[in-house]
């Protein structure tokens, strides 16, 4: 074991505090990565208020995570010391279930999450990238190209493979008309995704003042929700929707865009049910669905492709003394569009 | 035009009562039909009530309809005077559109509807199946298995192909484990095909006295869906269920019985929305869509299999007489599984 730093919540009421917390030794098949960015992401804030009542503190939270190699285990066939890496929400699973050795990893039953889940090594709970380093598993360790802007890519490794995912799995591709539901944290990654599939990209938003913005984004229109004449304009005509809204709002106002056999993935996961009319999935044999990050193979595939046509998300880059702050704007949706955190920063706790 | 007996309703609180309307001659393409057997579809009680808002008086409903060939136009090629055949719930299209093109004709935007639809050779709207007679477009026009017992083919017209087709687009096959939700109309045609299908298949009642006859229709199993630990035995278990049902009922308790990449298809239409928990969703990609009837294409491809697997509704056949009896009870479920009206009884008004 030696010592990390990272800043911890010590309750569901109390700030993001400098913590000094422990990490294992490394095992044959470990990577101990020193961390350079880490992304802000709204579970991160869920988490720490123990928003889904299942949080063990402390908490360190963080699976958004960038940095670099700085030892391997013996074992260890995929890093070397000095190579740029990536971790995302997942450090483990049983690596024997159907979904694993379908490179599902995210469906596994015993899947284990990058905090808050039980660390089979140390005991007690598995802390984030809230921190100055980490240990993972080969295997849940990612490479990350070179060529990119490291505090951009380390929302990537959750927003990026939430958005990427479904846009893969139903098949988004040129000549698809698909629509982007908000324009945060996922949504921006949704529209630069589905713009480099060539999609004509439509962007859904309740704020007119993000028009510019969307279209800088890789959008080919913007349809203020709330009017609903433009919507009625699209009725009938999208093959997709990424809904990537976690606020109350009006799922059947996009199931009546679709095309027939359209499809509409929730990534957002508002609090309260959605209210969704039968007829608006009955007519036109529409569907509605969900979809949770994705497999570490398919993390890999959307990093290599983040490479080739230079993507990374569009960050405000902040200090770790920031972070209260940064959940305070979050709640404001007053972030464009993610916040990372240079855990340089780090070094002066 | 040639008069033809039919049951008609004159408001949304007038019984169905013997009525003369007025059929028309052939065209080229048309093929006149001495109907035999007519199911009851709940649909034909939601539209003589005016419960979609959108009927037009009087009404003729109908559209499960089964009868011989008396006539055809000269350009007829697929039928002759003597051929079995049926209609359904089209009868006519825009056969331009690109889903007409690809053998969706339920979703052309000029689908012409069997009752209640704009009548373009008449004026006023289209009269359905209860009635001694028909024209139609031999388009429209279904071979019927000379096999089967026509009064339990009738109700396959409507309730045999919204089961057939959502189990097929869902490739439900051997291997897979196939949930049908409610015992009715639908219900008991969907386990046929499921189980045809080679499917294990399990049944969702509510009602436990329901248990044999779903286990003689084809189930494996049977859950009383009120019984929170026989549900939970299921749980992320299910490639496919099939929800019949038009009650409202927790659309969740079924989400959650799906493994991942599971999909659950409404084909019962709740008036009310139903409360969909995103996370339900989320969770194991799963997914939750709708489907209304079939394209004609596939529609004959379920009457060739019903064909060849002895596949028919279970029927209670009634004298056209006793309709408005036979709505009142199916009102109360009181039907086990369809009622075809012999359309010989309308010979006496």
């Amino acid at each position: 074991m030696y010592n990390a730093k990272a800043y911890s919540a010590a309750s569901a009421t109390a700030p993001l505090t400098s913590d000094t917390i422990e990490r294992r030794d490394l095992t044959e098949t470990d990577v101990q990565i020193e961390i350079l960015f880490c992304g802000i992401c709204h579970s991160d804030l869920h988490a720490v208020r123990n928003e889904w009542s299942n949080t063990a503190y402390p908490i360190v939270p963080g699976h958004e995570i960038v940095g670099r190699v700085t030892q391997v285990g013996s074992a260890v066939t995929k890093f070397k010391s000095g190579d740029l890496v990536g971790v995302g929400c997942m450090v483990d699973s049983d690596h024997t279930c159907p979904h694993c050795r379908a490179n599902f990893e995210q469906f596994c039953p015993n899947v284990i999450f990058t905090y808050n889940s039980p660390d089979k090594h140390l005991g007690g709970m598995t802390y984030g990238g809230y921190s100055d380093s980490v240990v993972v598993d080969e295997r849940f360790v990612l490479r990350v190209p070179s060529n990119l802007k490291l505090a951009g890519v380390a929302p990537l490794l959750c927003a990026g493979i939430t958005t990427y995912s479904p846009l893969r799995h139903w098949g988004v591709s040129e000549g698809n008309k698909v629509g982007v539901v908000g324009l945060g944290g996922l949504g921006h990654m949704g529209v630069k995704f589905a713009h480099a599939f060539g999609a004509h990209v439509v962007v859904f938003t309740t704020s007119p003042d993000k028009k510019e913005d969307a279209l800088r984004l890789g959008a080919d229109e913007v349809v203020v929700s709330r009017n609903t004449d433009e919507m009625q304009k699209h009725a009938g005509s999208f093959d997709f929707i990424l809904d990537t809204v976690s606020a109350q709002h009006d799922i059947n106002a996009y199931l009546n865009l679709l095309r027939p056999d359209g499809h509409v993935t929730l990534v957002g996961a508002p609090e309260m049910p959605l209210e969704v009319a039968a007829f608006s999935l009955i007519m036109g044999r529409h569907t509605l669905g969900g979809s949770n990050i994705g497999g570490i193979a398919e993390t890999q595939e959307m990093l290599d492709f983040c490479g080739e046509h230079n993507i990374t998300a569009d960050v405000e880059v902040i200090p770790i003394q920031k972070v209260n702050e940064a959940y305070d704007r979050l709640l404001k949706s007053d972030v464009k569009y993610r916040f990372s955190i240079d855990m340089a920063s780090l070094k002066s706790e």
